[in-house]
C-alpha cells in the first residue's frame, strides 16, 4: 500500500495543475480553476468517510463524526497566488484529510468530531484583500468588502453568487462556536528556521503583529559637484542611518524583524543631492508590547537622525496588525505530540499571517509548521521533502489521539464526579 | 548716468525673455531663442566698439582691437538649460562686453586686443552633450557628434547648417592659439560657498576631476516576515552601509566631494527584503590623484562591506573626466585685482564643468566666480545681486589694468634689450 506521505505530495503535484493560466499555478477565489479544486478535494473528504458541504463564501467543509458532541477543527486555503508554489495552503488541506482517512480506514470514530476546512480564500488575489474564507467562517466578515472590484469590474457580491452562494447571507455564516475543541493549521514555515536547525516540523507560538509604516528624510537637494560635505543636508545620508538602525535595533530584540524594502531618493539624479528620501518600514514581533516599544523607539530615532543633519523627517503609519498568540494548551499537546515521535520540539513564531489568526476569534488555536526548502516561498520553486510531510502527518495523527485520550479521560472523571455527586 | 552693474542685471532680465517656451527659460543650442540672443548681443557687443562675426557653430565673437598684437579672451555661454536662471553663462559674457564697454567709453586702447566669445552651446540640452561651443572654439571638436539628434530627429550637422554654418568645417574651425594671452571667464558659483564666506567673488583653483560609478550589492530576497535578522542578507543594508562610508570618506579628505544621488532596491516591496540595491556615486576633486585614491578606497570598501554581509557587489566605473588646474599666473593676476579691491581673495575649486575646461587646451585660463544665492542654479530662483555683480566687474576691469600694466613693462624690458643688444 501507498505510504501517506507519498499521497499527500501527489495531491500537492495534481492540484498544481488546477490553474487559470497554462505553465503557472494561478488559482484565485472563485476562479473556474477554484471550482474544479473544490470538486476534487471534495471526493478525497468523501473517500476519507466524511460528508461535505460548500458554505456561501465557498469554503469547502468535510466533516467525520465522532462519538461525542465535541469538533475540531482542521484547515488552511486552497487558493494561490500568481504563479504559487505547490504547498502554501493545500498542504495543510491535504495532510489534514489523510488524517482522516487514516481514521476511517480503521474505522476509528474519535470521542470528538472533526471538521477539515478548505478556506476558499486566503491570499486575496483577486480582490486585493485577505482571509476572505477563513473571516465568513469564524463569523467575522465584514460585508463593505462586498463591493470590493476585481480586475475586470466584477464586484465581491457577484463573485459570491457566480461561485454558488449568497452574499447577504455571509455575514450570518459563521460556525457556531459552542461545540468546538479548536483548531488546528499545518503549513509550510515560508521561512528558514527550521531547515537551520534541521528540524522537520516546529510549533507556532504565534502569528506575529505587524507595523508598517512610511519614513520621509527632508533636506536640501543641491549640485552634487557644486555643495561642499560640510554644509549639506543630504536625506539620502539620513535615510542609510535609519536603514542600519532599522537593522541592529531589530536584532537587538529576540523575535523581532525590521526591514526597509523600497527606497527612493528625490530628486533621484547622479548629479544632485537627494532633497529627500522615503523608504517603507515593516516591523514585526509576536509580543504586541515589545513591538510598539520597538516601533516608537524607530520613530524617536528617525526624529533624532534628522535633527542631527538638520533635516527634516515624517512618519506615517499605514497599517497596524496585533498578534496571535496560539493556544497554549492546544500548542502544549501539539508540542508532546512532536515530542512522541522523538522529534526535538522547536516553537517558532509565524512572520507571515495565516487563517489561523481569523480563525483564533473563534476558538483556540494551534499552528504546526513543515519545512521548506530554502524558505521560499510564493515562487513555483516552493519545495518540501515527502520525509517532512510523512513527519507532519504522524505529528498530527498523535495529536489527535493525544486530544482523544484528554477528552475521554475528561469524560470519564465528569461520569465519575456525577456518580460520587 | 545709469552705473554698468545696473545695466547688466538689465541685460540679463532682457535675455531671460529670449526663450523656446513662453514662462520659462529655455534656450537649447540653434534654436530661434538663440539666433535672437545672438542677435541681441552682437548689438551691445558693436555698441561696445567691438567688430562682430559668428564662427560656424555659432559662437558670437566681438573683438576689441589693442595696440599690441596678443589677444586676451573672454568668454561663457548664451545657452541654457530648461527652466533655467538668468545668469548661468550669461553673466559673464555680460560682465565682459560691459568691462569693454568702459575702455570704448574712454577710448582707451590697452596694449593687448580682448576678444569676448558668447559660446553657442556649453549645458547640451538639445544634444545631449556639452561645450559644443567651446570645443569648436578651442580646436577640440569631435566630427562623429555630428550624427547625433534632437528629440526631433534633428542632426547636429542639420542644425549647424541650419544656424549659418558648415558642419564640415567645424573641426578646423579653432582659433589660432600664437596670439593668445589666455582665457578669464566670470561665472556664478552655483555652489554656498562664498555666500557662507561672506565675500562676493572668490577666485577658481580648478575646476575638479569627475568619476561616476554605478554601484550594486547583492544579496538574498525573502519574506520581510519570516526570515529572522540572523540569517539575512539585505543588499540595501549594504548600500546603506556604503552611503554613509561615501560620506564619511568625502568629508575626511578636503575639498572632495561624494554623492549618492540615485538609489533602487529590488524588488522593491514594503514585506520583501532587498535581494538586491543598486545607487550612483558620484566623486569630485581638483587632484586627480587624490579622486582616484578615494575612488580606490571607496571600490575597496564597497567590497569589504559586501563580504561582511555575505552579498556580491559590484563596481561599474561609468565616466572619469580629469580635473583642469587654473593657470597659476593669470590667476595670481586675478587674486591680486580682487586684493586690489579690498576684498579678501578666497581660492575654491569649481564642482561643475565650465567652458574654461576646453579652452584651456588651448590657452592659460583663469576663473572668477560671483555669490549666488544658497548656491542655486539651473532653476528660476537663481540670483545674484547687484552689488557683487558691480564688484565683478570692477575686478575684471582691474584685472585688465594689471595685465595691460603686465605687458607694458614686458614690452619696455624687450624694447630696451633690443637696444642693448
Amino acid at each position: 500500500m501507498k505510504d501517506t506521505a507519498t499521497t499527500v505530495m501527489e495531491r500537492c503535484d495534481l492540484l498544481a495543475n488546477i490553474s487559470e493560466e497554462f505553465g503557472l499555478l494561478v488559482r484565485p477565489y472563485g476562479s473556474q480553476a477554484m471550482r474544479e479544486a473544490n470538486n476534487i478535494v471534495a471526493g478525497w473528504m468523501r473517500r476519507a468517510g466524511m460528508t461535505v458541504r460548500q458554505d456561501e463564501i465557498g469554503n469547502l467543509i468535510g466533516r467525520y463524526e465522532g462519538t461525542g458532541e465535541k469538533t475540531l477543527i482542521f484547515g488552511s486555503h486552497l487558493d494561490t497566488v500568481r504563479d504559487a508554489g505547490k504547498y502554501d495552503g493545500i498542504l495543510g488541506v491535504m495532510v489534514a484529510i489523510i488524517c482522516v482517512q487514516h481514521l476511517h480506514n480503521r474505522s476509528e470514530r474519535l470521542p470528538f468530531s472533526v471538521e477539515v476546512v478548505a478556506f476558499a480564500d486566503e491570499e486575496g488575489l483577486r480582490f486585493g484583500t485577505t482571509f476572505l474564507g477563513s473571516s465568513v467562517y469564524a463569523g467575522a466578515f465584514d460585508r463593505s468588502r462586498l463591493n470590493l472590484e476585481d480586475h475586470n469590474g466584477v464586484t465581491l457580491a457577484q463573485a459570491v453568487r457566480a461561485f454558488g452562494g449568497d452574499p447577504d447571507a455571509l455575514e450570518k455564516n459563521g460556525r457556531e462556536k459552542r461545540d468546538l475543541l479548536g483548531y488546528c493549521e499545518v503549513h509550510i514555515e515560508q521561512g528558514p528556521v527550521l531547515e537551520q536547525k534541521g528540524l522537520p516540523v516546529g510549533v507556532v507560538s504565534a502569528i506575529n503583529g505587524q507595523s508598517r509604516a512610511r519614513v520621509g528624510f527632508v533636506g536640501k537637494a543641491g549640485h552634487a559637484g557644486t555643495v561642499p560635505m560640510e554644509g549639506r543636508r543630504d536625506a539620502l545620508c539620513a535615510a542609510a542611518e535609519f536603514v542600519l538602525e532599522t537593522e541592529s535595533a531589530a536584532k537587538a530584540e529576540p523575535a523581532a524583524v525590521a526591514t526597509v524594502g523600497e527606497i527612493w531618493a528625490l530628486p533621484g539624479a547622479v548629479n544632485v543631492i537627494a532633497g529627500e528620501a522615503k523608504h517603507s518600514l515593516d516591523l514585526r514581533h509576536p509580543n504586541d508590547a515589545v513591538r510598539k516599544r520597538l516601533r516608537d523607539h524607530l520613530e524617536r530615532r528617525a526624529g533624532e537622525i534628522a535633527a542631527s543633519r538638520g533635516c527634516g523627517h515624517r512618519w506615517q503609519l499605514r497599517q497596524e496588525t496585533p498578534a496571535v498568540p496560539a493556544d497554549p494548551e492546544l500548542s502544549a499537546l501539539l508540542g508532546k505530540a512532536v515530542e512522541d515521535l522523538g522529534i526535538t520540539v522547536h516553537r517558532l513564531p509565524s512572520g507571515a499571517g495565516h487563517d489561523a489568526a481569523q480563525m483564533a476569534t473563534l476558538t483556540p488555536i494551534a499552528m504546526l509548521f513543515v519545512r521548506c526548502k530554502e524558505g521560499i516561498s510564493h515562487n513555483p520553486a516552493e519545495s518540501v521533502t515527502k520525509g517532512d510531510v510523512g513527519a507532519a502527518i504522524e505529528v498530527m495523527g498523535r495529536f489527535l489521539a493525544l486530544l482523544a485520550e484528554g477528552e475521554r479521560s475528561g469524560r470519564e472523571s465528569e461520569a465519575s464526579r456525577e456518580v460520587s455527586a
